[in-house]
């Protein structure tokens, strides 16, 4: 086998058929030149290599593969090395399980607290998205597994997802949607990156030229293979034509047909098919030699060990945690018992074994640990006895506790793939639980299992802690009891928002969209962007999560190191008595530029491990794009000159420290046209007081007072100069304006 | 002169003449046929003859007119004849002043409490702008004047108006923004509509076809004449072809120059040039002979006696008002002397007189009145001290009196057409003004004036009572005070929500939008839609307003009619002791269809005046439109079966009756095609079962379970059936699948 086999004398059928799979999840070898089969399965958190035959789209019957924490939790982590050591993982288990790209990681944002499919994705933020994204390629390729980001692009919501169109303005796809694709793409060079279901401004993604062609290639240079979701093509011509290589799953050659058919009728260039063909060939580059199976017990110890990185901290009044060995402790809740650790649908794993929060707690508490369900979990279940029965037998252990631990959360059947909430609320049972328990208990801490946002409303402030799990995989219950007895310490931040209510989600009004489309109207004003720009607090802000020892923050310092870039120093001091991690979180805020900006932007970021008493001085870069739009006139990324305010934050909604720095920014003196405005004309800094001259000079001595000039100016201010030469008569000689036209021109050609 | 002159003998270019203006505010007469010169000048609240010739856009010197209350006073009144009313009176003037078309009414959605012209529009909402604007176009051309209903269509914001592309869905526009314009056209007739600025969806209103030929003449039938708004034709070849029969204002020939050389070229029909001619030259039947004067002191009683019908009582604490003869009152408040009674721009009219609130006040009190100025408006005023001074003033007198009444809002600088606002907040010296009068005197009364909402927070909970005049026109000082003294009782309803925050706008995320585009992400959900459906509660919400008076609604019948339509009747009685006129508001909600439906939306309404104790019993029709949502698959308005609450409301926000009933719908069976989803299929009530027969029967005995099953369906639901019989290799038959198709398309042929 070679990386780039010699397809070329093969017959137009035989590269056709490379852009299809066999079957389900593998392509075909071609054996004249010794092209083996490239098997392609699902990720992200873990291998999903189906039993037997690679024939149907099984979901539940797979081999036993390590349930990493899914991507709501490493997003939570903040920290690259997590994502990307769960990716190194799963390409060891990948490359034992004969599988060679394994279908992840998604870097999708998180528009909707709703989404279906949030538990696959990292944040409602790009830049954290990204930054986790590329980590997880690096890990799983250095293993020699492919990656395959997905699901590109604005891929955002579960409802109608084969055939809704997402309708996106450019400036929020480059700006929120594409970012995270473009950095993985960019740093990270995954073999792979798969298609999108849905349309995109009205043409599916898997159709769509500008996005898999022009940006994807052209722009970010990706040269790996364009794979489509799982029956995402909808014409396999105009696909290909597009830049899709790959088609998935097969659909018995009828696809290659139809390319073989249009590329005979000269519909489509016989290029094309050797470009993709020869992409899809070098896949077999992952096709190595099978590893000798993996190490399940060190996985899933790494998989704990990663988990308690992923948990965060909302709440810890009264120091209740971490608990103290020996403190009488009471567990609720069903999910201490059957722990919820990852989400339904494709990325379902097998787990190779699952750890018990009640388990592990038992292990760690160095007592009895009294246990009740307190609630039944997707219907009846081990114990089928009605709601109140099973709140009163969690009263009255926690009645007896010094410290009742709750584990609450949603159920497989409250969210999954393939469908979209409708609520954030947890299961009525549930809230009555905590409520009932925290009136009766000393202290109640809660640990909360879930793969979408749920809501804190009800049930906050009666509780001492919160500890937010999200879905943290197999190993997450020994990672849970690790947090809750200190032996961990929770270093999470949240990578999405609470809200207080759905609602506040700035898409809240046109999310999931009806009757094929969805309008993003909220536009960039996404996630804490919009929260923040509109003056809503959340219960919990994107970035927050606290920990059981203290850090300080102090000394920035913001340096304009370059044309438009910036060096961040800050000193971070762990004020506590116990070894801790904090993210430094770094915003820019500004009101530079034609466009509205966020209140705030994460622009940089990274997590700091200090011992206690330890501090360090810590420097980030901004790049230009720290402080760049994306102007649709322009076609590209513009810096406004202009102020920017560089903010360390604890979380979004928190500024600790802040420094303003002025940026010279881009040098766009406008060109004028005749469809510029008649402001743009007379606010220009050449052509405007010339212009203003020759009007004035034109007027008769009766003509309207200054006070009417200026209101008329108000009023027709947006319009097209070529309309007031003419309509509005105005004494403009045309030689004047055609000279300031091209002067205005050769000025911006000679910038 | 003829209604039809025969212009079939003229050449081409003397046809062509007729499409553009003479100048600026006139057709051009066509002597050969006996065609006179029309004319036609701004309203829409009074008329605005220039003085002298017609040749500038003049602004400020005008023939002197009435001022009658602008649309946002009369949409406070939620009268019809208050609207018919005052366009008659316009009518006559403009017949004393040789105008032909006075340019109104303008019937926009106010989309944004920001949008710097919403004081020339009646409401935010569609049904209670179409009613009043009907009103006003029958009332206005009774009396021989032509209108023109303004700005069509999606005008909603001044910010980049002649350049900006309005982005908004075909539902939103069917259901919020073109109802009013359907309703005045359909109901009234009017001479003109006018064409908008801006683009929507990317094409400028002047040559969208879609709008001006589609959907207003074949879809509503319209048969008048089609103008530019001044200045708003960008290429007048392409406007005439999509249905602009008149531009204006004249270019000097330059457009009809192009529209000649066009049909030369063999671009342009011919024919469309006769059409619009023709359509031009019937406008001849409003220039008639022109009246002789109008009686300005009937009109300025008219006005003062309408304006008391449009002012909005808000809060009413402690009987406040009305005042008692003899009680001590102070005013204070520049706007008392000085009133601020119409907004900036095109629609300025030249007042026969104004009259001051202090004077009337003076006039109803039996006692001397003192006054102080409180606050400088737009700058220094007359009274040329500093704010403290103004204010300490403004305190000494409110401390004497019984009741201070302060009149404050906002001045001629914070809002004109030509730029939208980026503030509801009073100016801050007014708010002080109000927090240190309410400390100081006994009672507090504020009145506002203003064109666009105000913001009430800082001041609202200190002051007992607030009268919200918005502009009442040039005789509303009068009517303010026969207010103030129950001369008149206020019956006002607010046609625009007053938010907490304007963030709270459904819109706020994306107004006014930039660098040329706006997305109207909110869809259909403005204003009170979008505030109730996100459960926002606003600080007074649409359709509040208050009275001296009290009323009980009751026995609330609501009976299924006919196709899809309703009769509500319900009784209304003033239990109070003075008469009164009280609002029925009639909504609908539901959440029948496919699509989200705003909470409840304003179906019916009338105003019932009542003497003390009288009650009637009212009955308002609910056609099939009051149900109806724009089904953009089906392209038309559809009926879902389901149910269908009917509320008679206090305001948007407060349900006093209701009851729910059931109505067939429109029974559209979907059809089936390859690309409706696999959901569709499986849920369709003929195709379903037997597809899911043969789908069973085909599948190997270890076959994937039925839990596998139901997951893998919940994932492809979306998928379109064509995929899912190929890509995922479902056991189809193909020759079912097709008769399948044919069956349930020959169902829908049938119904």
């Amino acid at each position: 086998m070679t990386d780039h086999p010699d397809l070329q004398g093969l017959p137009l059928e035989r590269k056709a058929a490379l852009l299809s799979g066999q079957d389900f999840w593998s392509t075909p070898p071609v054996e004249e030149v010794g092209l083996p089969s490239v098997v392609l399965t699902d990720g992200p958190h873990g291998v999903r290599r189906q039993e037997g035959d690679l024939g149907t789209l099984g979901i539940t019957r797979n081999l036993p593969a390590t349930c990493f924490p899914p991507a709501v939790a490493v997003g939570n982590s903040w920290d690259p090395s997590v994502a990307e050591r769960t990716g190194a993982a799963i390409g060891r288990e990948a490359r034992a399980l004969g599988v060679h790209v394994v279908l992840g990681p998604g870097v999708n944002i998180k528009r909707s607290p709703l989404g279906g499919r949030n538990f696959e994705y990292y944040s409602e933020d790009p830049l954290l998205s990204g930054v986790l994204g590329a980590a997880h390629v690096r890990g799983q390729q250095a293993q020699g597994a492919g990656a395959s980001v997905k699901h590109f692009a604005a891929n955002n919501q579960e409802t109608e997802r084969m055939r809704i169109s997402a309708e996106v303005d450019e400036r929020t796809l480059r700006e929120i949607y594409l970012p995270a694709f473009e950095r993985v793409v960019t740093e990270a060079a995954p073999a792979t990156v798969m298609c999108a279901y849905n349309k995109v401004n009205g043409v599916y993604a898997s159709q769509n030229r500008w996005l898999l062609t022009e940006v994807l290639r052209e722009q970010w240079g990706f040269a790996g293979v364009v794979v489509s979701d799982w029956g995402a093509v909808d014409d396999r011509a105009a696909a290909l034509a597009a830049g899709l290589d790959l088609q998935m799953p097969g659909d018995s050659g009828a696809g290659n047909r139809r390319v073989v058919e249009a590329v005979r009728a000269g519909e489509l260039d016989p290029a094309l098919v050797d470009t993709s063909a020869a992409r899809v060939a070098a896949l077999a580059r992952y096709a190595g030699e099978p590893a000798d199976g993996f190490d399940a017990d060190a996985h899933h110890a790494l998989a704990r060990e990663l988990a308690a990185q992923c948990a965060v901290l909302l709440r810890n009044e009264r120091g209740t945690l971490p608990l103290a060995p020996g403190t009488r402790v009471a567990v609720v809740g069903e999910f201490a018992r059957t722990p919820r650790f990852q989400g339904g649908g494709s990325s379902n794993v097998n787990a190779t074994r699952v750890e018990a929060a009640l388990d592990a707690v038992r292990a760690l508490a160095g007592g009895d640990v009294p246990f009740a369900a307190g609630f039944p979990v997707d219907g009846p279940g081990p114990e089928d006895r009605d709601a109140a029965a099973l709140r009163d037998e969690a009263v009255a252990l926690a009645r007896a506790a010094e410290v009742a631990v709750v584990f609450v959360g949603l159920g497989d059947a409250e969210e999954s793939e393939g469908f979209d909430r409708t609520t954030i609320d947890l299961p009525a049972p549930q809230v009555e639980v905590v409520r009932a328990v925290a009136a009766a208990a000393p202290r109640t801490v809660v640990v909360l299992s879930h793969g979408g946002v749920v809501s804190l409303e009800g049930w906050h402030d009666d509780v001492d802690a919160v500890l937010d799990g999200a879905l943290l995989g197999q190993a997450g219950g020994g990672a849970l009891a690790d947090l809750l007895y200190g032996v961990a310490n929770p270093s999470g931040r949240l990578a999405e928002t609470v809200p207080v209510r759905p609602a506040d989600s700035p898409s809240s009004l046109s999310f999931p969209g009806e009757q094929g489309r969805v309008v993003y109207g909220e536009g960039v004003l996404v996630g804490y962007r919009g929260l923040l720009t509109q003056g809503r607090p959340a219960r919990y802000p994107f970035g927050h999560g606290l920990s059981y020892t203290t850090f300080a923050t102090s000394d920035l310092r913001v340096e304009v190191t370059g044309d438009d870039t910036a060096s961040v120093s800050v000193t971070v001091a762990n004020t506590g008595d116990r070894a801790g991690a904090h993210v430094v979180q770094v915003y820019v805020s500004t009101a530079a530029g034609p466009v509205r900006r966020p209140l705030r932007e994460l622009r940089a970021f990274t997590k700091v491990a200090l011992g206690p008493g330890e501090s360090r001085q810590v420097t980030l870069d901004l790049g230009r794009r720290a402080f760049a739009y994306w102007d649709v006139v322009e076609s590209g990324w513009v810096v406004a000159p202009g102020e920017y305010a560089v903010q360390v934050c604890a979380d979004a909604e928190t500024v600790l420290l802040e420094q303003t720095v002025a940026l010279a920014g881009d040098d766009l003196v406008p060109v004028l046209t005749m469809d510029s405005s008649v402001a743009e004309w007379f606010t220009h800094p050449a052509a405007g007081p010339a212009l203003a001259e020759a009007l004035t000079a034109s007027l008769p001595a009766d003509a309207a007072s200054p006070g009417d000039q200026a209101m008329v100016l108000q009023m027709i201010g947006s319009m097209p100069m070529r309309r007031f030469a003419t309509d509005f008569g105005a004494a403009l000689p045309a030689d004047l304006l055609d000279r300031l036209v091209a002067e205005t021109a050769a000025a911006r050609t000679a910038h």
